[in-house]
């Protein structure tokens, strides 16, 4: 076996086999296969596709390539969530401890931000002495404990596919549903889960634009999942608009609170009941969608919900008095409101460019080493398909120079579109597929 | 613009400017462009394929990237002759003195040989004392002096081509069309030539395996041509068994030799007056192909072809004592015929093997650093539909130890292919495209 019958057989269009795809995989991650030999691979793969059977390979192969977890100690179910990422997206935040706090164990580790997109671990790390990257001997404990923990990726998971992800993002080679798919999962089963629910967001703010790409993605995901032996749910949700109303890190954390003590954003709420209702099922505690749904909502006005995150952010070192009084949260130097120079409808409000403003404003990060700003952001005032008045809130800038507010303020405006006639509220649960 | 941008409009068929690709040439003959950036448009290419003015565009950027020769100082039409590579094809050293010897003017560069093919310059140095690195004013000098120069590539002539296609022979992206067609007439267009007559050798010992190819190569080349505004003929000839009967660079000397003299092999004369036919057409001499082979056929008899070929070898520093009497070359150590083992007709001697016979006894390069054995080849005694008698001579084999002797006498009985039945005469010129 060579790389050079590997390529010209991929250039050819013919299928290759699981040993051929690890050859290249380990070859590629032990520097054996050289970078250029690899773009041309990986340009013929994204120009001539992949079957089922060698996306699967791909995806093994990459979780193979380097640390995996091992949860079998827990002798529970563990279902993992995750998301094709989005903007407002703190729904992990909210979700997990809630499915938690149902008894059902969680285990998870997140990213950071990189880019439009917020990530999970900056979120919570605005949390004052919550700790997110310790080691997988206290991980476990932590869920053994608690039943939840959640953290960054400490693990050298899947290196494959971090080398072969910055090679495509640098050869024009990203948007491919079997490469796309492939990194998702083969980082799942490396980090332990034994059932995925994901969450495949399509619009404006996701990486899927058309539902039919989502359809796609998620069909590929589902079908890795089956061949690997993970079962897979995806629930398609809509990232037109951000999620929710707060959009920045620590203020995420705020309506993540609120949320959990019963004040909930109708958007988020749809999505968070749809994707812990898959957890539910996937754990075996539960087939029915809607009272799986209900449970959620009773651990809501129970409290139970709120008091599994007030937990969850002790046992991580965290400042619990921050959460019990979101207020202490340190505040931006300079808030200012947005107000609407008409009447009418919220048409529209993308999700992509409401993310980059808040990046600008200091929240996100350009490049990995980027240090970010916790206490910017933007609260909305109005979600698409509500009326607004002249002169009213449309939003409330938080920034931390008088530079990037006047910036953001001007951009904000660009970017909410307004009607004169009623737009109908959006979908939020597009498809459920498994 | 940038290279992501130049990928992306390739990976999605779209046709790339003279700009782009421009950039793409520099970027990467500069090092700015990283290999395996190259490596992704390139495939992207192959599996896309090139319109005819992406792929002129390419020749010319190729051309361009290096040192080109300027041959206007002749005042002379100069028309260039080049083979897409054989085995057993000495047509460059009977050919060029001969037109030479009709008072047009030859310019000659040539390659060396690598793999199963060998090359002119190899051949050249094989007779003692000729001097083929010589710098570019000597060069024009002798054409000057006395009509003909046949030398080696001393200039740095299209390193972009030289860069490329050591990329494309690294990632199984060699036998594309626009790749070939602009590699080789980037090199042609950088040498100076006005007009060109292109030998496209087709069959088991060519590049192109089947006429269609050939077909497909000659007219991207001729179109090529056309719109770097070199007019350019193509003559499609057929390499299923080496040229001739000679294969080893002194014993392909000798047979040239021979043929300047009179003695000529149908199939290498049918190549030679035809290639010459066209060369002087262009150059403007005679626009009758069947006189212009007359021409060439008086100048073998009245013996000014040989004279010039003694000239050219005199005025490159060579020994005119071996070409006058060829039996001074030194002789390989091991001399011994092979004998058929049944009588028939020998219907099949696939060139590219009997090529790799030849190089493992030393006459040709594995590794371009590799040094070269002159003395050694064979000299084939049938050619494909002559009759032979059991126990006839087949083939001779000219070896410098015991063990590739051998190893030439078995695997050449197994090469040459015996059939009771008759066998047709194969053509040896299969078209001719302009």
């Amino acid at each position: 076996m060579n790389i050079l019958e590997i390529i010209e057989k991929k250039r050819d269009k013919k299928e290759l086999t699981k040993e051929e795809i690890t050859y290249f995989v380990e070859g590629y991650t032990s520097d054996k296969i050289a970078d250029y030999q690899a773009a041309a691979l990986i340009m013929a793969i994204y120009l001539n596709g992949m079957t089922k059977q060698e996306t699967t390979d791909l995806t093994i192969a990459m979780a193979n390539s380097g640390e995996k977890l091992d949860l079998s100690t827990l002798n529970e179910i563990i279902v993992d969530k995750h998301s094709t990422g989005g903007v407002g997206d703190k729904v992990s935040l909210i979700l997990l401890p809630l499915v938690a706090s149902l008894d059902i164990p969680v285990a998870k580790m997140s990213g950071r931000g990189l880019g439009f997109t917020g990530g999970t671990v900056d979120k919570l790390e605005s949390i004052p002495g919550y700790v997110t990257g310790i080691d997988m001997h206290n991980f476990i404990k932590n869920v053994e404990k608690i039943g939840i923990s959640m953290i960054s990726q400490t693990l050298n998971l899947a290196p494959a596919d971090k080398k072969i992800y910055s090679l495509r993002d640098s050869i024009s080679c990203v948007e491919s549903i079997p490469l796309i798919a492939s990194s998702i999962m083969s980082k799942k089963i490396a980090s332990g889960a034994e059932k995925i629910v994901l969450d495949v967001t399509c619009g404006a703010g996701a990486f899927m634009h058309s539902k039919e790409q989502a359809e796609a993605l998620a069909k590929e995901m589902i079908e890795i999942g089956k061949l690997a032996n993970k079962e897979t749910i995806c629930v398609l949700t809509n990232m037109d608009e951000p999620l929710g109303y707060a959009v920045g890190n620590s203020l995420e954390v705020i309506e993540a609170v609120n949320f959990l003590k019963g004040d909930m954003p109708e958007d988020l709420k749809e999505v968070v009941l749809a994707l812990g209702a898959y957890m539910i099922k996937l754990a075996g505690k539960g087939d029915n969608i809607e009272e799986n749904k209900e449970k959620m909502l009773e651990n809501i006005e129970n409290g139970k919900g709120y008091e599994k995150f007030l937990q969850l952010v002790e046992n991580q070192g965290g400042d619990i008095s921050y959460i019990k009084n979101t207020s202490q949260f340190p505040k931006a130097s300079y808030i200012e409101d947005v107000y609407s120079d008409t009447a009418g409808y919220i048409k529209n409000m993308n999700a992509k460019e409401v993310g980059k403003i808040v990046c600008n404003l200091g929240a996100g990060r350009i490049r990995k080493e980027d240090s970010i700003d916790n206490s910017v952001g933007i609260i909305l005032n109005k979600k698409v398909s509500e009326k607004v008045e002249k002169n009213e809130v449309l939003a409330t800038i938080y920034a931390n120079s008088q530079e990037t507010l006047n910036e953001a303020k001007e951009k904000i405006k660009e970017i909410i579109e307004i009607q004169k006639e009623a737009v109908p509220k959006p979908k939020m649960i597009l498809e459920v597929m498994d």
